[in-house]
């Protein structure tokens, strides 16, 4: 029989997860800091909890993908939060972007109370989280994991199990450090031939015939040159993981300099946008001022 | 019939260039600083000139490919470049990597001698250039390009005509900076995952199922695990290069942070490697000392 | 009457502010994490605490002044903590290095058991701080500062009062960043002589004759010719407080290009060192390994 | 008798220098590009030359002052350069900023013609100029030194012998950047404690008790905390200046990761903005788009 599923956090990449937890036949009992995000899961099955406790009292797996660590802070050791609510013998999967000593203590938060726990940050984006081909980074036991397995075979196609708990976190960090410094190489090169005059689309044409092709320049070279930045992944919460990955590199001694410089430029341009943009709007740091607010 | 070539410069790039051109029947004569590296080309049935200023003289097209902007200088208006030599009528097409002044300079040159002058500077490596599958970014006249297709079409499949001379070098000089700092980006990425104690297979095969894969990281991150960097795209030619683009920016007043930040990267690198390697030998930067110089 | 004062921290800073403040004959009661290193003072009259409570039982004014954010949050909020003992009408002067919202935080926590609280980070150094001629930069109420004027003019000459509580640690942490990009520049232009064959001598020579002179680069040049670094601002501290700069600015939407550039090369040196060093250590980023762990 | 003196280049530095020499009592000819500059300078008893070349024949000492590398090599090498009319015996003095290589290739043309070289760049701004009390970092033979310093001492207080030719622009560039990276840390604190709501004058209050205190600072503060930035030294001069810097230490293999980032600032202001200004002006970066172009 599949394990009832708690699903805490139905953003651009919880809502979609949900959608095929239900579609594979879970049980699912849904929560979310604003519940109407919920509405379209309850109408096709879910239920829907008052509190991250109640998504744990209902649930054999409960799965938090929440925005950054004072979030997850917030539902698990909140008040009404899942470590206030969960079953003995049950996994927490925390697939949230955060840092690797935060998932340590919740892990031993959860083992405290007779809990299993495995980080499980994901990469894929909203497109991969629709189609259930998110890439799960996986750390913790590896019996723990092939328990959830069926689980996360709802939402995703692949899992890397990467060691103990921490491993996950860390990959996922250096890797939203890798898609965004590459992205802001893009946005480089991009400024450069559009100020020496030659279009845009041919960095893009030439950059698809390159060694250097990727999916994701792709996708976010089209939208640089249309100047359309509808958030798939939004620009807040890449300064977020940016922020993670070099504070971890600072704790370790790894110098991370265009990491940090692209840190500033994303930053740069958070001050001064007015509406919530794909993390690709980094472009609009060259950009005329008439797209930034200052 | 086609038409007589001549090759100056048989490095990394230009060397098979010259075996493509033979192969495709191409009546050629070459011409490099050391002279030896020709020998199997001309044991091919090239013929051998002993200046530039010779192989313009033997050649309807004359191709330059060549190190950096004084190799250039001095193989086209040097006392026996190009220039002294250069027959009425001809094409020059020159694939150096260098500035886009420098090539309009070179431009105006060849006009006032009666030649047509179109800048094709390329991109795939060595082994695309092996394989004959390089790209052109080409800068120039229809026309001129329309006569050399049928030579361009003996080294590599595809050539972009991107605008008038300068804007092939413009797209260049962005096209490697965004190479460059891709592979930058990695290797960010490689030296927070390994100094976290995670192995570097790992962030690898997690890349390899992301929206961020490439060839190029395919490539270049291999390399990096193993850390072998015999050279395939040489780190003292990428550092050329993306000064080249840092200059260009700074004439054109469009701030690049992470190149720049990264440039500095390999310019370490190259202040303390002691033999000619890739430019993913960036890496280094963050290895052991025992590898590095200094 | 003098107020009686208590001191939470006896580090580089602590230490002789407390010298001075039983110098000017305010009775003292100190704490430390490490106890000894109170002894001295001991010797010379102060009382000891066990417990940072216990200090703020004894006393009308309670200064702390710890390492970092962690340090300030168990000295105040500690189960053993200074809001435990506070008592009511007295005056806490947080003069640590740590984020305006923290210190808002424990001005209101100080409001709610009736005391007053004063932000007071300081500068000047060891030296300053021997001296008695430390500045203090000031936030919180005009009345509270006055009611405080004589505790801190036993310890400097000089207050400057900034604003509302927050205001201090911006500036503190404005003037960090200023004082560690001068010497990273110091440092920066010392590699690029010496690398040169210049001695560096020459670079300090001129440099005291120039508008770029101050007293900070007359002492850290002096150290980095010598290459000795004993601490006399560690470069952990700095550290810590160019992450906390660089936080600050990017909740604020602020680029700080050059201070993130120079926080890399902190953090590379810091990851490399074996003992407690000068922030002025970073120089040995240029250095031959030698000096360096790895 | 005092020995006849040329001056070439009455820019801002080259002017007030004119100045002194006439005032000293030297015999003086002078050349600029744009002849009026020169015009209070006859009206003072200077002679004007038509060319270089008529300055150096006049002349016993050839001092030059211009802008950059392509305008030394103008007035030194072009057709009625220096070098077509200097005369046996006489010193050239070259007190431009440009790179140690352009300096050593005078000095061997120099020797050519059997006359003597120094390199002898400047610090100390208009205002050093203007007062005679300019620094001089010398480079050359000290015979070569002592033969000119009646005429140095004419226009400064103070010369460094700092080795053979290349040593003094080497430590020219070297200052430069420690000039720029200390004026743009100032801004960055300033853009920090503004951004957060605490007035500029606080900053710069604070910086003049602290030990990062320079007379630079206080000049160029005060210029960022009015937004008035006349040029006293030229952004667009010291946007050059830091890439001649960058350059050298990039073929040194000398990463200098705060001086990169920060030319990346002036960079991007001297694109924005529609006027000569000051270095300082690097300030607008974080200004209010009003105040630049685009």
């Amino acid at each position: 029989m599949k394990p009832t599923v708690g699903l805490i956090g139905l953003g651009l990449m919880g809502h979609p997860m949900g959608a095929n937890l239900l579609k594979a036949g879970h049980e699912l009992t849904v929560w979310n800091r604003t519940a109407s995000r919920g509405d379209d899961l309850v109408a096709q099955g879910a239920k829907r909890a008052a509190t991250p406790r109640e998504v744990a009292g209902a649930s054999e797996v409960v799965i938090t993908i929440v925005s950054d660590p004072p979030a997850v802070e917030s539902v698990l050791w909140g008040e009404s939060g899942v470590f206030a609510g969960l079953r003995p013998g049950s996994v927490v999967v925390e697939s949230s972007t955060v840092t690797p000593n935060l998932e340590k203590r919740a892990a031993a938060a959860a083992a405290a109370q007779g809990s299993e726990f495995l980080e499980a940050p994901v990469t894929g984006g909203t497109w991969g989280a629709e189609k259930g081909e998110l890439v799960f980074m996986v750390g913790g036991e590896a019996s723990t994991l092939k328990r959830v397995e069926p689980v996360l075979s709802a939402m995703g196609k692949r899992w890397f199990h990467l060691g103990p708990v921490g491993a996950g976190q860390t990959v996922k960090l250096a890797m939203n450090l890798l898609l965004e410094v590459q992205v802001e190489a893009f946005a480089e090169a991009l400024a450069l031939v559009t100020r020496a005059g030659v279009p845009g689309q041919s960095l893009l044409d030439v950059m698809q015939s390159s060694m250097g092709r990727s999916p994701l320049l792709d996708l976010k070279g089209a939208m640089m040159l249309k100047g359309e930045y509808k958030p798939s992944f939004p620009l807040r919460l890449m300064h977020k993981d940016l922020g993670l990955a070099l504070d971890l590199a600072n704790q370790l001694g790894v110098p991370l300099p265009a990491a940090a410089a692209s840190r500033e430029v994303l930053n740069a341009v958070k001050g001064a946008m007015t509406e919530d943009v794909d993390f690709s709007a980094l472009a609009t740091f060259w950009a005329k001022p008439s797209v930034r607010k200052a």
